[in-house]
């Protein structure tokens, strides 16, 4: 079969693999709809995870079940399904404990799919434990919609979980690229009420108001931590959602946060600041240890259950991700021109979404 | 001064009494709007409080600052301020302790209104520690909205609060009065997937639906447990908010609520079940004490803070409290028609508002 | 094989029945020590569960491995283990939403043995999914003190968790049978300051004191409510935790407890209130719904995990579930007397082991 | 009256200044027993809180009531008191919100001795919101403990509090001088399992484990992280407490906690990493932002609810504070020699207490 890959640094190109197996939990998918994700390019192009060798890329997708095997009950061949960029490992100690499945076998072990295997910008990709990762596809969700769900949503939604949002309270999300959207439309969605969206292109301040933000602070035009100080009397924010951007978005968090406060951060470091490989918090702006400005940061919710309630939320009409989708190719070899604008990112665009057709 | 009052059981009627003095933190109040509560109705004519004597009823009330003590230090004569309903005396060990202000100084006392004091149906009426309980009423508010902010909105809120509503997850609503239709609205705000609404008006389903509601269950057409689990393939729901009902309110709620679920109560219990004066937790449903189905039941919080919260998400769009009005009478003299109108419930009356004009 | 039977109500003997079978992920094990329990005589004598034919009894065991099915790692045949009361079926939807793993595939789903299959009294039993459900037995826990952990340990300190315990916080235990006296350690354990243990027994009183309780009250000497709060100046404790009694023992609880606090109940009901099918809660001391007493209650946590962490607290010696253990007898045919020990509740009885020497 | 005082950088010296006034609700104090703070030796020599002059130094003290306001109502000339060395200000609207009390008029506003206002060093010292803020010292605790719960056994526990320790779970705590100590203890009484302390002192190794440590680790014996990482097999620990160390003491913790734990800081950051005013988060052990290490750092609760708590775990002893103090003076005098010590260090000290006879 083919799948675009990641076949050293700074190169990408079309394979030829084996088609996968499926296990007896396990089912193999065709892929409906792919997105590109900013971590492919930074895989690729930063050497995130480091050097990988004909690895294929790609985390969303929604599909349709080619084969499953022998002790799959809940789907079955021709089965539409939203498949989570995240589809941990559920039989593990750390689940028993509470710990978020991302990590049932140590640290982001729940992040397969190119990461430590194959992804699903393939003609096939394999899904461990299906009955538990993945989720049927109901018809009134559109396939731009649901591929959304399976990165972009979690994520962005997690960062508004994180940040322990309370109602009416204020909150500033940093960086609104897709994730940091749909941060702020999570935020929304759990009661917030003057909401700062801090980015720098106009199609993405416009997708902010319509997700539910009340001020947008473009960051070229001046610190976004003194602006946004400026519009609240210097009182700061309640909540921090850091949904991209470099090492010192930590720092700026820390400073806008009030005593008390929360951050969540969805954010992907892929490096860290200046010449030290460290997330900076700065000493004074967190009360030198004592100001109760509680930091919080994790991998987005996989599963079946999590994308399960994300339907929900699209179907009962109240959050629409289709919005970020910008760009809509059809046929399979579009992907590769999918990573590319994700690299690129042309001031029109948001998230591409490659839709197949049988 | 005027107020109307509690004359005894089954009676109201206009007194005259003196104008309340203010001590050093605290400030004297005229009304603008006022609403008459269906705990007035309880008071007086279910004797729900016990037997009160020529105590001026009323919680409700959005005013103007008449006179403030030599210590309060944000307000002053003429502003426009909102009154909670709730007014804790917030120098009390219990707040220390991170106890519900609520029970400052033991269950219920931070209650005042109609309740240990006189209440707010008067010319003049009283505000305890006025820098921590009154906010000031800014201008984008309505007073329809404001004054729907003191009990029912912080209310409804809580019980969303109460039921700890997860993204996506499925809520039901017990009993959709005007603080059930609040409760829809607040589980809407914390994230509700599908959301059904208890009860029996058409206006109130209206409403309900404006507010988030996706299912609208009639009680008298069936027992609304067998109809929500007939919707729910007989899973029930994730989280239920009791907004009002008699006490077999809560068994429905236990039957409903999935094991691992909350419930949250804001409903006032007048009676209790059967001749017994107890609320009555089904045994089989709550797993024999071992299903984890939670059981959380509180006062409205109140105080400054909160009054200021909920500003944020009115004039940020987050939902409107002046859908609940739909009847508004001009004069202070139409506050005892306003009771009569919460007792008698004609079937287009949600919650009446009497606004004063000086 | 030969096990110790339910035969029907208020009956139990010796049956004779086929070994049972290993799945892939299952292991079958061969008991070391076994305790009885009170929900045995609950099943057989009171019905508690429904009318059983021929169930063999039991859910209290350590013992060593005999045989493994094809998939598991971390146990092989002559491993020594525990084995939980209860062993989730960890691969189900619930538990990827965080409802606690006992009610994996619906309410109490996780409590198998003497329940929904045959239990731990027998020469032989069957453990579902061996690595997520079983724990490697160390050399330095006694079979006494490890056959504690597998129902009594983890019940009681259940209670504590879901009472939610702070440090110094005053806390009440209700029943103070073996479940109840964990409790009182579990409450120790999390901290609490003064400590209330409501019982009758002498010999319960003293393993209390040694466990950490204060104070003593004897309900048989008067109302355990009205002796609390006469030595907590009539304002109740913080916490109470429900570790056995009649449907009543909530009212009790209910009283106690302050406005703001928390009960805990793992008192597994059999009955309810008066000819009510019940648990009562006072509608009075409840606030009539208003004052923030939180009721929670639920089975104890199974699963290796939560095994592997009371062997930490056990081996590291901050508590000895040894001083639960009354009785011992050598020899499989004891188990018999054992549970009409607990039938009986001789006045020197907290619990009987029974050892099988091979 | 005379007060030890901070006369510049690097100058401590005794002053005449006037006896402070109460105001209506507030007590004058005269010291019993005193203890020096680390903290007192970071203002004066390392000019952590910037330069002050002639501001009384000490915030650890319990004495004897001179004189009250009026509105004083629980205590009365001659009470002997414990003093927190926090003293909120509790009408103040982030405490309506449950922001910690500490922060309660901006960012540690609630640490007021030796900080923003005179300190307890002194013959008479003022006690802001008496009946909020003092406890009454009871019989059963002796001065040498009573003078521990003012800060360090408040600062300790609440470490083992921001890390939320669980039932059985392994915990390490870095830095064990007498807050750190106290966190050993809090984490003990917080149910922990296995218990690192990390150190270097004899005497401090000791007590460590008198209060539960079940591991000493001696950092000068190599790298602790590596230490503790060798004796959990590579797993690191599901809680850490960083009770003492310089900023890289958070990296450490952040590479020492499992992904899904969490870190509870109670060490007061005098300086940053490196050149930079920055605590540094290692990016790749938090996982990129994604590993769900969680990140709480608070000054230390402080009022009187708080030290009523500590004083029932002392009476009913759970923990014994006064293992703590390795040096009694006697004489108001001694105060000096006991800042000095605190400066000095000398391999027999832990904690020094002074006591005033009058």
């Amino acid at each position: 079969m083919k799948g675009l890959a990641m076949l050293g640094f700074d190169k990408i190109g079309w394979i030829e693999k084996e088609k996968p197996q499926a296990g007896p939990f396990d089912a193999i998918v065709k892929p409906l709809a792919l997105a590109p994700c900013t971590s492919d390019v930074h895989t690729v192009y930063e050497g995130a995870l480091g050097e990988r060798t004909d690895l294929i890329l790609g985390h969303e997708a929604v599909g349709i079940i080619d084969e499953v095997g022998s002790e799959v009950k809940d789907f079955k061949p021709g089965d539409r399904v939203i498949v989570p960029a995240i589809t941990p490992d559920w039989r593990k100690l750390p689940v028993e404990l509470g710990v978020p499945a991302q990590h049932s076998e140590g640290m982001l072990t729940g992040w397969k799919y190119s990461n430590i295997k194959d992804g699903v910008f393939a003609e096939f990709f394999h899904v461990n434990d299906a009955d538990m990762n993945l989720a049927h596809l109901p018809d009134d969700l559109t396939l731009e919609q649901a591929v959304m769900l399976t990165d972009m949503m979690t994520t962005g939604f997690h960062g508004a979980e994180l940040a322990d949002i309370q109602l009416g309270a204020s909150v500033a999300v940093l960086g609104i690229g897709p994730v940091g959207l749909m941060a702020v439309a999570g935020a929304r969605l759990r009661g917030a009420g003057r909401l700062f969206a801090v980015g720098n292109r106009e199609i993405t301040f416009k997708v902010a108001v319509e997700y539910g933000a009340t001020d947008c602070i473009d960051y070229k035009k001046g610190d976004p931590v003194e602006q946004i100080m400026e519009k609240t009397d210097g009182f700061g924010v309640d909540h921090v959602i850091i949904g991209g951007g470099p090492a010192t978005a930590m720092a700026q968090a820390v400073k806008l946060v009030k005593p008390g406060g929360t951050i969540g951060n969805v954010n992907y470091y892929g490096s860290g600041f200046d010449s030290h490989d460290y997330i900076p918090v700065p000493r004074m702006a967190w009360g030198s240890g004592m100001a109760h400005k509680t930091i919080r940061g994790g991998l987005c919710p996989g599963g079946r259950a999590r994308m399960e309630r994300l339907i929900e939320l699209v179907r009962n009409k109240r959050v629409d991700p289709g919005l970020l989708v910008t760009h809509v190719k059809h046929g399979f070899e579009h992907v590769e021109e999918g990573i590319l604008l994700m690299k690129d990112k042309p001031k029109d665009l948001i998230k591409p979404v490659i839709i197949i057709d049988y």
